[in-house]
């Protein structure tokens, strides 16, 4: 079964090679991301693609300096995981990666947020069948990105997707066992 | 590439076959739901599989409760369109369709939310892939079918998808052009 094939294959890549994916690979994965399934049929996603360098850096740069603050401020359980998980306010994935897609939802539509996240969902097994890599990254502020781009206000952004060719060694992390997470008849 | 062909193919289904597809076919999907990332790898998901059928008629009635109660509240743009819809407060799908999957999200952990959505979005391509039908419907008030299951307070039901082979002739809704949903360095 190709989607379950495609679903446990899969795993975040932070680590990229430097080689460009064809941008038809990455319209292709779009595509089948605005076929999902939105409240009132709405489509509240708007994708952007970047792959210019310097609007990248910036865009790794804004979402640094909101990093350095949430790591700052940043307590107990999130940040003790944070630690040992290695994660820092640098997140070089983001200028080097060849594009990133933002994701954006049209927060006046109904379901908005849901609907956004079901077609991530699609774009990200989309992705891996063409043998491309990302990780859901969500600044801990969107509000600098967003002005940066002149976002209109009705739109959120939701997720930064910086994509390429895999080059993570990370394995992927583990899942729970179908029991634990389905039940029958009741909770 | 097989998964923008699922994403085009799917449609929603509201009304279902009386077969029953086999439990395992159901249980492939959501191993392929279970594989989706979440923040922190929380996995903040939970399936309930409900076959019952004096428990899918009672999820029915407290649904349908809810959507009159919604329904004689609603109005404007929203209440016009779900008029010229045909939507009504009757929900047959919850006690006909063979199967439905509640999905409930833990709201403690870190983007529940999106990661619960992108767990949806993985288990309805798989189930187009199966040859499965379903609607990714929220009751306007969750709460009652929560208390029915006696859900922990820290779950939230997301939605309820009703599961079987579709019998439903209503065409798929038409999709935004790519380039509609798309941008190149800019908004």
């Amino acid at each position: 079964m190709r989607v379950l094939d495609l679903a446990r294959r899969r795993k975040t890549v932070r680590k990229f090679r430097p080689e460009r994916p064809p941008m038809e690979d990455l319209l292709k994965a779009l595509k089948a991301a605005k076929e999902a399934p939105s409240g009132m049929n709405a489509q509240p996603w708007k994708f952007v693609v970047v792959d210019d360098e310097w609007l990248k850096g910036r865009i790794r740069e804004l979402c640094e300096a909101e990093e350095r603050k949430f790591h700052s401020k940043t307590k107990g359980d999130l940040m003790a995981w944070l630690q040992s998980e290695g994660f820092r306010p640098e997140k070089p994935f983001l200028s080097e990666a060849p594009y990133l897609v933002l994701v954006f939802g049209h927060t006046k539509a109904p379901y908005w947020l849901q609907s956004t996240w079901i077609a991530v969902g699609y774009l990200l097994l989309a992705l891996e069948e063409l043998g491309l890599g990302t990780v859901t990254y969500t600044p801990p502020n969107p509000k600098p990105v967003e002005n940066l781009l002149n976002v209109p206000p009705q739109y959120k952004l939701q997720t930064i997707l910086p994509i390429g060719y895999p080059a993570d060694p990370a394995p992927k992390r583990g899942r729970r066992r179908l029991g634990e997470v389905v039940s029958f008849n009741g909770f």
